[in-house]
């Protein structure tokens, strides 16, 4: 029984005999002698067959391969310079396990729309496989940052009762009888945790009914949400810029053969460290004014405005104290300047705007009921969330990040499509 | 300004002078002196006031302060026996920040419901938080053993177009004129994605619209989900048997206050090494009659059976090769006997039942598309799933581990409700 290796790690079997199983990437005929590209998830090899050296059966079995055909191959791994990969494969079996019918996707420019369609046979493309090991990369380094900084996660519920901004955009189920929406954050709930572990995150999908098709958005994206107690929004925004940095570092450590293929200029990246630059709302207007902008103060920032303030600066750049009326019903209001509120956007250099949003919570009760019923929200089903306001209320603050959006900045992607698996879009829920 | 302190660590800054930024847990009244017991989410520390060493308005904050009122106290901590933890704070300083209301929970026996209607204030309590920390710790244990053996997380969509399962019990919502529902698991992605990636795991909450009110169910959960190409039954069980053993070996190791504050006797769960024993379906259905059992060869396990199966074993039992009408439509069938299929449960000591199920699946499309017949499923919604049979099919196995079931199992809980932060089960929804 030949020992079954896997292609990232061939390095380590050297003049060995190995099993390679995976998939016919690519194939060139050059007569007595087959150059087969084997993929197998981690990596590709060239696997190459001699009419010579191999069964008549063996040889006619590369010869028929497909494209995509499920394939087992056996051989010595020799070093070879000529080879992707400085390694290849002397092919000594092989078997197809399942021929594949001719495959959609070719080397031909292929529509979005038709690589939508096949979603499911798109994500078998080198450049496919780079974005999700980068999206999970950046996902294990929220988790270790938040686990190695006294974060406990919290599992915040996807069904709930309210409707905390608002039912316009929120999808509705059925609840035996009673109607219930999917999340757009775990926030709230992050609350009532942080009462009993201090700082905690949930980290879960998130739903939005949006009937907007920008490249910036998807209908069902994955958000992390830290939230800390006996924390403002200095706090907030001390933590949003070290895990930042955190994540941009990790990728760049861990998946930089991804970004290579990606063809990513690591540049702006590589400067993506702690502090990064703060203003506040006021400051990006006046920049967005002598920049010639026709901005209102009091609107919130569109996406060419976001921008224009990012291009002022090499890192990502931390907006504070927007207008209250700009943000949810919860944000502190400055104390100083009570039309503002504490909070915080995060934007992403390169035009890939906002990344975080987030801030200081309304601590006090009486205030919290005025803004709930300002909003015109159901103060009933709020109970609970202004019961953490009468037992033992703190200044706490926190932040969600969006990973699709943080992903395409880091890919360096046209469109936050390419970020996840199976992306949800407007009129786009197949495959 | 002095230095903030957690009480986890607080070993560490004996002799120091810190601040702990929490909430009043508890408090003892003894005249001149007065024991505040303080939590601030990592620990519970003992801060002693005594009048004549601090200002008259302090000694009177303290005497006035309630139960979760969030305070701030600092002084010098200093070891002592008698104090729960081994040390104790004598107060210089102490700041109500928050004075709270009377609060609802009360050492007195409250009922379920009544905790259940206040369960964002029901977390703060010690037996509570102790569930939370080991839930976290066990969701990292299962991204860390993923993502230290070669596979690669995929986040597969909630919101799916195709009834997997029948519609019966599921959660359904208006997408944009289509109707979409809420996934119950993230298998058929997960399978797409092993063509790309090779070993590849979802992870993420799921969800089951069932009018079913037990101990052991919630309508929404969280469900861990590996998927491998190029692996069979004996794969799929091997890899069950080393992930469930390093779950439980990691919350051994890293969350053993918490155990114990639980009361869990943790000798069952130190026996969990692999390998687990292993049964056939057909004999386990001899030991149940054996033990007078009666059970009909072709039916599922009820949870009766599922305890009566475990009692017979000290470590979890790999339950295979089920009959193929109580398993999904995707089963692979035993070549041997195809009325079975090679399925696995994996079934939890101490009468917890499976937390496991999975197995190898159909790698053929002519034989799936006729299961999906047999179904009655929209054979067009499973078009895309079909094509991963046309395109490089190959054996392929897994399994999903539902995390409340491995939480109640490992912290020995009478119920599942207590795992998750905010339950939702049947007509329960709030908070």
């Amino acid at each position: 029984m030949v020992e079954r290796a896997c292609v990232e790690s061939i390095a380590q079997h050297e003049g060995q005999q190995v099993t390679i199983k995976g998939w016919l990437y690519n194939k060139t005929d050059k007569g007595k002698l087959q150059f087969l590209l084997v993929r197998d998830g981690t990596g590709i090899i060239q696997a190459v067959v001699l009419e010579d050296d191999v069964p008549a059966q063996t040889f006619e079995a590369a010869q028929m391969a497909t494209q995509e055909s499920s394939i087992i191959v056996s051989g010595t791994v020799r070093a070879d310079e000529r080879a992707p990969g400085g390694y290849e494969l002397a092919v000594t079996e092989l078997e197809v396990v399942q021929l594949a019918e001719p495959y959609p996707i070719t080397p031909k420019e292929h529509g979005v729309s038709f690589l939508m369609d096949h979603r499911h046979l798109w994500l078998r493309s080198p450049r496919q496989q780079a974005i999700l090991k980068i999206r999970a990369e950046v996902i294990r380094a929220c988790r270790d940052y938040f686990d190695s900084n006294g974060f406990t996660l919290v599992d915040t519920p996807i069904l709930t009762p309210a409707a905390c901004e608002g039912t316009s955009t929120l999808f509705e189920t059925d609840y035996f009888g009673e109607s219930a929406y999917l999340a757009q954050s775990g926030q709230l709930y992050s609350e009532a945790s942080i009462a009993a572990l201090g700082k905690v995150y949930c980290f879960g999908p998130t739903f939005r009914a949006e009937k907007s098709k920008t490249r910036r958005h998807l209908l069902e994206f994955w958000m992390v949400e830290p939230e800390m107690a006996y924390a403002d929004l200095d706090d907030c925004m001390h933590l949003a810029e070290e895990f930042v940095a955190y994540i941009v570092q990790s990728v760049l450590k861990n998946r930089k053969a991804q970004l290579e293929l990606l063809g990513r200029d690591t540049t702006p990246l590589e400067r993506v460290e702690p502090p990064f630059p703060r203003m506040t709302y006021d400051e990006a207007v006046e920049i967005l004014h002598s920049k010639g902008l026709d901005f209102q103060w009091g609107d919130d920032f569109g996406a060419p405005d976001e921008t224009a303030l990012a291009e002022e600066f090499e890192r990502p750049v931390l907006v504070n104290r927007y207008p209250t009326q700009v943000k949810a019903f919860y944000m502190e209001p400055d104390p100083e300047r009570p039309e503002l509120s504490l909070s915080v956007d995060c934007l992403a250099p390169e035009g890939y705007g906002e990344i975080i949003g987030g801030g200081q919570r309304i601590a006090d009760r009486d205030l919290l009921l005025q803004r709930i019923e300002e909003h015109d929200l159901p103060a009933q089903a709020f109970q609970w969330y202004l019961d953490l306001r009468r037992y033992g209320s703190t200044p706490h603050s926190g932040f969600g990040l969006g990973i699709e959006r943080t992903v395409a900045w880091i890919c360096g992607l046209e469109h936050i499509r390419e970020t996840i698996p199976f992306p949800r879009m407007l009129y786009r829920i197949y495959p």
